[in-house]
């Protein structure tokens, strides 16, 4: 997709004193979140993180935000300010930074925490500035305000960018729990001043746009899981994401509560656990945690694993569980406890995952039913609340799927936003602020850029259609020797096919078939390999559809000898 | 797979007297339905779809239920009974009659009519019996007594089956809306009858056993769909399944109400709809209908499609039409309405149709916004009111993925069927009722058969293992001619290499590197086209590993001249 929106050209210069809004990821898909404000000539990125395919990107590890709209204005970055540390918030923050290695990263202590350690992994030291939610600091020509805000990872922030232009709010991604487990409310108090001074942008997460009423309090699922352990007289098995602190930290007093140890279980659990714990946004009893050796040693109902793979993920170690193919085993008595949303896409991954464990004679206690996860995004009726104490003067949904920013643009206006000041814009859409007036100006080019193994952005959607097609039908190659002088077949013709589902021995039917079309055409003249292989195409290809109903992706190759 | 249990072996041999029963399909997946009866030598079929493959089955058009079982008694086979014509149930009929084209197909008129239309596309003219509720049908030794059933489609039927073995009551697939449209009821005064006369087993559908409860009734519906056609200023599209003969009734008696005509669009819902009126389930006011054409004459606010699509099929008419590649076209003032469940396994595919929708401006309304679908099988409320009527003396859950069969037990359990009598099996796994007493007696191999274009069960796993790694990684073939006197390289090696991200000329790095490999092998002996073809894969493995980070497929052939 290049243009998003056909009907938009490039857009003209920004007018001087406006204020630039670019979102490169995260409008019109939920992930790969990027926004490039300019003002006065200057850059400031919102978060660069990533997205992960879906089943029509066979092979495809990760989708990055495209970077071209600032390829050629790297050293104009002032900073990227990073919300929070999800993966689809900081995924991307190592492909940006190869490019210019010392933009500086602006965020909260354990989204820094969390960065860096995947940057570690790239070989990239960044540079950084930590803040805390009150503090202002002076970013180029952007005057930054962070504010706190709830969400299912602590030290969340959403950001106030004050500039001669106006006021942008970012919220980043957000809830308003009144009671969170770890006392840090959305900071409405903030909010209201804010809206005082007047919010001239609001960018705020859609998330759940679609969904009436408000999100279920965190400290709720603390008693449900209290019970279920309670209730098990096995081992107890806990998956949730390996970022999520807070319910892990509820399965920690869960366990103690009924006299259980905590063993971690996925590489990227017992990272992101040990960053947390030793930042102090994890509470671990002396104690308490143990390795997987030392749980053999325990009776099964003094044992709790917390462990990733929620999403059904096949390498990840609930999975793998369930295939009995991991050191930990569960059976009759044991309990497993999907603590986590069920992302949309994933369905049939988990439920083969909970099947899995069914089949293996364990309890499955799952959001479906049992309250053991809430969202970390605001409802309709909390973005209400956001849109009233703001006021803001215009309004940009973001973070959402085409439906998602079109419900929260309807909310938007039914608090008395006038609609043309809701902006509905999807990547690559350019909006400027000028005189308070925040509108689309025009599109520039924004495509997915992919990571395929070591290579990044250069699997087209070219090579994807390729590996569709190999992958809903095989191939058939078809390899023939000729003499360089007459064309005529020296060795083969041999078929070699895989993935297409053929009796043994059926393209033999077609070998004498392929021999006699080639002698025919070097006799006509046709001694050119790319004619020969023209030829070889159409025979094998005609004969494989009428015999096989099948269209397998045919790859002839004449060589001269 | 090909034993569902590994600890469970071939079973002895039927007792004298005893009744056998045989799932093939429909227990451990929704979809592919078929039990097999046995009793005194003789076989009764009951029902014969199939199931809709996944995202690591690519390229599958359809998976069949393992006929191996059955494949050298074909002709003691006394009948199969279809007891509703939803896919699922009737879909592998035409792949059964190939093996033995005069086994007597038995059901309700509606189900024969959708059956026999689909096996005219194979043209297969097939023996019918037509049977109703309250009749009762000597099959062999098998005496079938039919029970209606209320579910998504008219004219359902339970069957019980009599024999001397005991008495198996088949639900099919049912639900209990005590109002529904047709006045057809599930009859429980059937099955009080049959309670009293004694049910040995209940084989009973278990699809929504996991939900607590009741199913909303059908009626609920129609007043949802009026409201909403009443309020859309232009064209309304209504997606639901082809054979939704009631929910199409709905939207023909909404559209009459709010004086607009109907056109059905899409091949199955035509044909499914034109068979439903001929024979009287499907009422249709003179003129209502029109062609697409007419409709094109007819202002928006006139005119309501009835389409096919509901659950994102890419080929179906509402993806089309949400990508703007249909004849028909939507946009703002419209209204897309998703009348229908959303499988799960298929959210990525309905939500891409609804972004794509909203992007034109339609307002889509669906079962997550509005109530306008309901479900077509019992929840646990009802489950509980038929095991208390039925107190059945043994119980096997069908009709489910195993956390459904397991959810159905337990309902079983609840209601005082001892934990003994309750049967949880698989595919495949072999259930004898002797002496008034069912019980696992053991297991047939029973595997997917994969219908693949022409190609019925030669698709295997080994294929389907090559397409997801060509799909996720794409293939790189090699080809080098060698002198078959003493190896020398006459010509190449060529790499071809598609679904691989590749910079242009990449490879071309590697060739002098696979040339001298070549020669080397040849120099020190090994002329052997399969040795050389090893050495090729090798150097081209691990330099693509190394450069690249993937894993292609390596095709090396080397051929003699």
């Amino acid at each position: 997709m290049s243009h998003p929106h056909p009907d938009l050209t490039l857009p003209p210069p920004l007018p001087e004193g406006g204020l630039r809004v670019v979102p490169l990821g995260g409008l019109g898909e939920v992930g790969r979140n990027m926004a490039v404000l300019e003002h006065a000539g200057r850059l400031l990125v919102i978060d660069c993180g990533v997205l992960f395919p879906e089943d029509h990107q066979p092979g495809v590890d990760l989708i990055l935000p495209d970077f071209d709209y600032i390829r050629d204005r790297l050293d104009d970055i002032d900073a990227i300010v990073l919300t929070h540390g999800h993966e689809d918030h900081i995924g991307a923050v190592p492909y940006l930074l190869r490019l210019r290695r010392d933009i500086p990263l602006v965020g909260s202590q354990l989204t820094l925490a969390f960065v860096e350690a995947k940057l570690k992994e790239h070989r990239i030291a960044p540079l950084t500035l930590p803040v805390r939610e009150g503090q202002v600091e002076q970013l180029g020509p952007f005057e930054c305000e962070f504010v706190a805000v709830n969400h299912s990872i602590p030290d969340a922030l959403a950001v106030a960018v004050h500039t001669a232009a106006g006021t942008v709010l970012h919220t980043g991604d957000f809830k308003m729990d009144q009671l969170p487990l770890d006392g840090r409310i959305t900071d409405l108090r903030a909010f209201a001043r804010l809206g005082e001074r007047g919010v001239d942008l609001f960018m705020v997460d859609s998330t759940n746009a679609e969904v009436p009423g408000f999100v279920t309090p965190e400290r709720e699922i603390g008693p449900v899981l209290d019970q279920v352990f309670a209730e098990s007289t096995g081992r107890v098995v806990v998956a949730s994401f390996a970022s999520h602190v807070h319910r892990v930290q509820q399965v920690i007093d869960a366990a103690v509560a009924n006299e259980r140890k905590v063993a971690l279980v996925g590489r990227s659990m017992v990272r992101n656990m040990g960053i947390a714990s030793e930042l102090g946004y994890l509470r671990v009893p002396d104690g308490l945690l143990v390795d997987l050796k030392q749980m053999e040693n325990l009776p099964d109902d003094r044992v709790v694993l917390m462990c990733t793979g929620s999403q059904g993920e096949p390498m990840a170690a609930l999975s793998r569980i369930a295939n009995g193919d991991h050191k930990v085993s569960v059976g009759p008595g044991d309990t497993v406890i999907l603590a986590s949303s069920l992302i949309p896409g994933n369905e049939n991954a988990v439920f083969r995952v909970i099947n899995g464990l069914m089949r293996l004679g364990a309890r499955v206690v799952h959001s479906g039913n049992a309250k053991v996860h809430v969202s970390g995004h605001a409802s309709a009726g909390e973005l209400l609340y956001c849109y009233n104490i703001l006021r803001p003067r215009n309004v940009m949904p973001v973070h959402g799927e085409v439906r998602h920013l079109i419900a929260n643009a309807a909310l938007a206006v039914r608090t008395g936003v006038p609609a043309d000041r809701v902006v509905l814009a999807e990547d690559g859409v350019v909006v400027d602020l000028v005189d308070g007036r925040a509108s689309v100006v025009g599109a520039v080019p924004c495509g997915y850029v992919y990571v395929d193994g070591s290579s990044v952005g250069e699997l087209t959607e070219v090579e994807l259609k390729d590996r569709r097609i190999l992958g809903d039908e095989g191939f058939v190659s078809i390899f023939a020797v000729v003499s360089s002088g007459d064309g005529k077949v020296l060795a083969g013709p041999q078929i070699h096919a895989r993935g297409v589902a053929e009796q043994d021995g059926v393209f033999d039917e077609i070998l004498p078939v392929l021999t006699e079309a080639l002698e025919e055409a070097a006799r006509s003249g046709a001694t050119d390999t790319h004619q020969l292989q023209q030829v070889m195409r159409r025979v094998v290809g005609r004969w494989v559809s009428n015999k096989l109903r099948r269209r397998p992706m045919i790859i002839p190759v004449v060589v001269e000898a």
